[in-house]
């Protein structure tokens, strides 16, 4: 990385030698949008997205960083479908309109009220859809790191998807993913091959702000949690503050 | 959020209102580091961990940001064993040997002689393990956004294991996803319950420094894809660079 980047004060010591690589994310900088701040404002966009055209480089910039993701055995296993013909979103849109009144049926009560509420989807309102999707055949047979859990490229797809999610929240984009969908729908729509699975439809473009709270929060749907209810300490029983042990210095080196 | 964060160049307007959302996130506000930097920097490290202690408020500001992941219908369904316990961590370290020979045994020829220079893991280097779990419980039955697509609490653990990956970028520190090992042995292990899914084992700690390459590109194994290689555009068969009707500004608003 060159010094410029370096002076915004990221403690990662710099490598001794400027590789192409480093060259190349160098050029691929977006606009400085601070990490913590990037995760902390992010929001799942229904609602604010106004359809405004998005230039070509800033596209770039976000799938870039998709794609720098990390990936089982370096196997890379996922595919970006970029989503603007209208007619294409609008049958995925009618889809997850009636996918939403499967869910609907379920609930009833304060449940099935407060659901009415909630909007589910920004598809034509959005600038694009990107579907992300994932390839097991990428890299195989042989994946390192996949022969005892089949599902790690699964897992990689995800986390191409939450860079893609963070870079557009940098770029002061909204993204917001639908799930109301049958993935053998959207592989028909899209003509994915059989082998391929469609992980993740997500909406894209400029908002005219991000709110500051989850819409399923704000619509009384769920709170979040705190963080300690979900840390365990060595084993699964040790559940919540820190036992004594782990106070002060964590994990001094067990050597 | 407060000004001062904003004044760092993040392009996304400034709620009218400060929340108590955003007053906790400025609190938790770590070393200033560059989303797009800690993207391109991030590596899955094995060989460069030092052991050295970590400071708990370092440690919490990352579990934060991946407790600040998204999750469908709000459900985090994610929990963190934070795992420094010798022991367990040596038993771990055994059975992820056994998986290597399983693996190793697959390999025959310059593939099998690259491998058995690949370290695949840096559980006792570093300085603590971080295994990261999904359950499906939380938040069910009515799991807003997974009626369709049973998957997507998983894919939510693997948001927030890629925002915990970045935050630990930014904090200088590194971090390594071992995948040679059994579900049900880690189970066991950590006396995890049936319904839950062990997702990822995760070392964390100071390292020397990151590597600009990636280790399995070092190695020979595999060599990166150029992005080209996997974007499309509104269906899968038109895949690599943009139709005409892509260029100038993508997204153009369908309405």
């Amino acid at each position: 990385m060159p010094e410029t980047a370096g002076a915004r004060g990221c403690p990662v010591q710099l490598p001794a030698v400027m590789t192409s690589e480093d060259l190349d994310a160098a050029r691929q900088a977006g606009p400085a949008c601070d990490l913590y701040e990037a995760i902390w404002r992010r929001r799942d966009v229904r609602g604010q997205f106004t359809g405004e055209p998005l230039a070509p480089e800033i596209l770039d910039r976000i799938l870039q960083a998709a794609h720098a993701a990390p990936s089982v055995g370096l196997s890379q296993p996922w595919d970006f479908v970029l989503v603007r013909d209208p007619e294409l979103r609008l049958a995925f849109q009618r889809h997850v309109e009636e996918e939403r009144e499967v869910f609907a049926r379920t609930l009833t009560g304060p449940e099935a009220e407060r659901f009415a509420r909630i909007k589910i989807e920004g598809v034509m309102e959005s600038t694009l859809s990107v579907v992300v999707t994932y390839d097991p055949r990428r890299g195989a047979p042989h994946v390192l790191g996949r022969h005892a859990i089949a599902d790690a490229g699964l897992f990689s797809v995800c986390l191409a998807i939450q860079n893609l999610w963070l870079a557009a929240t940098a770029e002061g984009l909204g993204l917001g993913w639908v799930s109301f969908y049958r993935e053998p729908f959207v592989r028909r729509l899209l003509g994915i091959p059989e082998e391929v699975r469609p992980v993740a439809w997500l909406c894209l473009g400029p908002v005219t702000h991000l709110e500051a709270v989850p819409d399923l929060e704000r619509a009384g749907w769920r709170s979040r949690l705190p963080l300690e209810a979900v840390v365990h300490h060595d084993t699964w029983e040790q559940v919540g503050a820190a036992p004594a042990r782990y106070a002060g210095l964590v994990g001094r080196a067990p050597r």
